[in-house]
């Protein structure tokens, strides 16, 4: 397929290569390469959207009520109750984010969430701001949820105790390896533990509200260690019901995870995106209206031993009931999962910003199975580093977390909401194009307005209450890594920025003058058929050639100089006594000083003669100068360099 | 200083740099630079040379009588006696090898030893043979005495022993930089301790043969956990005499240093080297027959926990004498100063072997202060390797030692026997020039082949006692590593013997036909400055030139392509479509298909626009795509790569 482009002067020639990907490992563990036509096919529906996008959120329900709990219980068991007013107040929060990113999703189809709107509302500083914080809060979620996942399994065979960092970097590998074959695939098979969870959770909690109606529900018993038990009293204050507050609002960590990842999703991308959203904040608020009331009912006591979840399961089935193994076994499952949402969205995520230039340009490459490669991989290594520097122990890495994920949300809501004023403001007709959506007039933007101010404000509240109560914990780590994130953001993009300008063909208006002289400098250490072949070359380039020689020993010397004097074909050759015994500085110092001599107008070659073996065996019985002198010359402006490779084939029985 | 060379029609103009190496870490570590001319400055006389290049032998008189004596008692205390004829044995041994190296240095004055003596005159299979015997010898002899120095150190200081490899390392370490500084400077640095644990030995046995005249030496008391007591008795066969012979041999490994070392030495070398050595066989054999005398008359009894040398010092002196303490101390010293001879000497023969083109080249290399730094460095490494492994423990390290240097002894003294024999047999006047010397009739021949063949013969006794005895511990190592090493020489040498004769013009009779084309493809990947300057280049090269964009984002590539239409210069432009996002893998394609139509005389250039940043840090921010196609296209025969390098200089106020 030869298409000549006939409009211009310049010839321009479409060639399709041939070329495919050998079957290598790589093929054997992600999956024959995809075509860049086959993006389509790889976009994913509700069914698998609502597995990869909710895991994170969804399997939050499973401790949310213990962090609730556990803070109220300080003020005495008889304030447990005011935890359904709290769980009432975070299906309202929820509701509020809900809608706000229902509309972001629409408004913005080409993804993005936070970082996007922030983007186009507020500006380049916060909308980094948002990203860092997101960014960092999934490689958080990766490593805080496959580590709370491998401690699960410690505790029912001890014996592994002793293996747990290398079993969560297994499985961190594993979900590398399963998300580097593609979204849809990796969606495919984490879509049945997370339906296990689901099911399960909603069963339970129908057959919870069953129990209560028809009388049967019973109380807990024999919940052993307690928290706060037998510690003084606090007071219950605003500050107190806030922390419980907070506590309960990691449930919703993961709610943004969907206005991400929105071009993961089939066409119509909007429409099947805000549906998934729909439904996952509907089943997280069931999950969390209905576990937090039959927690109350069934008096359910915060403990470090046993989980609210585990209480509510084994009163309702009774501690032998396999439902109640079921329960548990999927809720080990849907924690180790959760980390999935992280790895669906954080190569996405990067490779916004890389596209943006806040981060290294190769977070844009897609892999060979069409996901961000590079991200994903990135992902895995920093949170399999977290996990190995922490020890795989859940708890160090808890306080860190959260944080970044309410300061987005705060960021994103006051986003939407300064675009609702803007989008008040202006005349009906009117249009403001920006680089993510267009604004237009919206006539209920007051009401718009006050919801994602609402939401922007009672997010900020959450976030500053999370950094307080936690700030000794390890919550300072996060207040101090994410300016410094923002700042090499912005290195990184001045860099390309001015990378960029100083390349740029826009105000490239002087032509250079055509070469008035081409001078060739050719080291020699030895005369031999290479020396032949380089020096053959270099003569093809220009008239003026001066073979290099730096005399290290001098019977060499004189040895290549009488060969010179044969085979030189008239080149001149100087000489460079090296006293000291060095090679590679003498020669620089007089490819330096002849550069200074130059005139404009004049190019300067250096034509290496490159010893290359097809035994990379006996590459270390070479001293490669050609390398050497590459990357010393490589620094200095305006001298080319030219490697003419000397092959030399040895017979492979004589190794 | 510029010369112009007017007898050939080529110029060739000599030039002397004026470049000195700066003064950087190692300026401190190892001293100023050295220029070759400074060589003669640097050679020692005999006291040095004799601290260099005798510790190695004399410090083994500090465990030689252990050796004899743990074999004799197994045939019963009254055996013990026998020491002194075995020790009469050992000196008659020792006064063979040393006329017959006395022999071999002034018959070689360019030094080499056993290496060299069997190249000449057995031929390259034993000289590789003798050489790879020394070496492995030689890297075991720094490993053991450095080994068994922190022993000694953590027997006085347990706290330390956790940290004995440590220490182990950082002696090597230690040793290499001295060693590096050169050989004048080490030996003068280490002469102190050799020459105070010289003057020790000699004063205690002068002290102890007053005590012996004057009736006052006493008899050792006290000795715990002598060897072999209460165990079953063995008969005194031949077997048991021998190997009891064998062990005291140990004391003479290190007799070769000198022979291996001539070079080192003031002019006249081979004088000054034969009188060192003299001087030292005879410390060597004082030592030896006053220690074992002494030992008998004093009455003592080879000990796991106490050296007989430490039973003499403390009978003649007294426990709590000072000059008991001096002795111990300066007999650890010695230990290891030991491993110093070892630097002396392996480097060099690893020289003489690289030069010979059986190890690899860089070996020859003189480094700053003209010493052989990469064989030091090599010995440095491999002997901190072996410590590692064998936790500085110099009992498993000890059965492999001293095989190689009665291997290398047998086949020398055999060299030299074989010499005598053509000596003889040549006609007054007749002359055959060897490698290293000439061959002239010698009146003398029979007693000289005598000497020599009954050294050799001794040697190889000693060898095989040794190899027997020490098979099961560890000696079997040796016996299959000697081999292995040969081997790996000689493959060596094929390989630099094939590249020589594949890379000589001796034969060299086709000119190849002058270039009727030369094809210039230069890949695109984004429309820039530095595009612009490598177009210029390459269109100066050929006025074939093609570039080539891959196209691997669909969007990029029509830019390019807008780009290529107003700046291309009308070159042709060929687009790879990528549908795999592959962009090495095409081009290579491409480029090997133009490759194969490729017409004789025919060049192919391949120019690659190099990005280059003058801050290290951004090049992460970039795809080295030049270094990548390098390393692939420079494997493919007849292509020559051109770099041309585009610089980008960021202000440093933007990092």
């Amino acid at each position: 397929m030869i298409n000549q482009n006939k409009n211009s002067q310049t010839s321009i020639i479409e060639r399709a290569t041939d070329y495919k990907p050998p079957r290598d490992l790589s093929h054997y563990l992600i999956g024959r390469a995809l075509s860049t036509a086959d993006a389509a096919h790889q976009t994913i529906g509700k069914i698998i959207g609502l597995a990869v996008f909710a895991s994170d959120a969804l399997s939050s329900s499973a401790y949310a009520i213990d962090e609730i709990l556990i803070v109220l219980i300080m003020a005495g068991t008889g304030f447990l109750s005011l935890s359904i007013p709290i769980a009432m107040a975070i299906i309202i929060l929820l509701a509020i984010l809900t809608i706000s990113y229902e509309q972001t999703i629409h408004t913005y189809p080409g993804g993005g969430g936070a970082y996007i709107v922030a983007r186009d509302n507020l500006g380049e500083g916060p909308a980094q701001t948002a990203g860092a914080a997101l960014l960092t809060d999934y490689i958080l979620t990766v490593a805080v949820s496959i580590s709370s996942g491998v401690a699960q399994i410690t505790s029912a065979f001890p014996v592994l105790y002793p293996w747990r960092v290398v079993m969560a970097v297994f499985l961190i590998l594993f979900m590398v390896i399963m998300n580097l074959r593609g979204v849809k695939e990796s969606g495919r098979i984490f879509a049945v533990p997370t339906y296990i969870f689901l099911g399960m959770v909603l069963f339970t909690i129908g057959m919870g509200f069953f129990q209560y109606i028809n009388g049967s529900l019973g109380r807990v018993v024999d919940v052993k260690e307690v928290a706060h038990m037998g510690e003084a009293l606090q007071p219950l204050t605003i500050f107190l019901i806030l922390r419980a507050f907070a506590g309960g609002c990691t449930a919703l960590t993961g709610v943004e995870a969907i206005s991400n990842g929105i071009t993961a999703f089939k066409e119509p991308r909007s429409k099947n995106a805000g549906i998934t959203l729909i439904w996952m904040s509907f089943i997280l608020g069931i999950n969390l209206f209905g576990l937090t009331y039959l927690a109350n009912k069934i008096g359910v006591l915060p403990s470090h031993l046993e989980t609210g979840f585990s209480q509510i399961g084994r009163t309702i089935y009774g501690v032998g009931n396999p439902l109640y193994l079921v329960l548990l076994g999927s809720t080990t499952l849907i924690l180790i999962m959760a980390a999935n949402t992280a790895f669906a969205d954080f190569p996405r995520l990067a490779a916004l910003h890389a596209g943006d230039s806040f981060l290294p340009r190769q977070l844009t490459f897609r892999g060979s199975r069409l996901v961000f490669s590079n991200g994903i991989v990135a992902l895995g290594s920093v949170a399999a580093i977290l996990v190995i520097l922490f020890g795989a122990k859940t708890n160090a890495l808890i306080p860190l977390y959260a944080i970044g994920v309410y300061l987005s949300f705060t960021l994103s809501q006051f986003g939407m909401a300064v675009r609702w004023w803007q989008c008040g403001h202006l005349k009906e007709g009117e249009e403001i194009v920006q680089q993510g959506s267009t604004l237009r007039y919206e006539p209920k933007w007051k009401a718009k307005l006050i919801v994602n101010g609402l939401g922007s404000l009672a997010s900020a509240i959450v976030m500053l209450v999370f950094s307080y109560t936690k700030f000794r914990e390890g919550a300072w780590v996060i207040v101090i890594l994410i300016p410094v994130l923002v700042t090499i953001f912005f290195s990184i993009h001045r860099h390309y920025k001015n990378l960029a300008k100083n390349l740029s063909l826009d105000n490239f208006k002087v032509i250079p003058p055509h070469t008035i002289r081409h001078r060739v400098i050719m080291p020699v250490s030895g005369v031999h058929q290479g020396t032949r072949a380089a020096l053959r070359y270099a003569r093809m380039l220009s008239d003026d050639v001066t073979a290099v020689h730096v005399a290290v020993e001098p019977a060499e010397a004189e040895k290549v100089r009488q060969k010179w004097e044969i085979w030189g074909e008239g080149v001149r050759m100087v000489v460079l006594n090296s006293p000291y015994r060095l090679f590679v500085e003498p020669l620089l110092e007089y490819i330096t000083e002849i550069a200074r001599q130059r005139q404009p107008g004049e190019t300067m070659t250096i034509v290496v003669p490159e010893f290359v073996s097809n035994n990379r065996m006996t590459d270390t019985l070479h001293t490669n100068t050609a390398e050497l002198l590459r990357s010393q010359l490589k620094r200095q402006p305006g001298i080319v360099i030219v490697n003419v490779p000397y092959h030399v084939h040895e017979r492979a029985g004589e190794h």
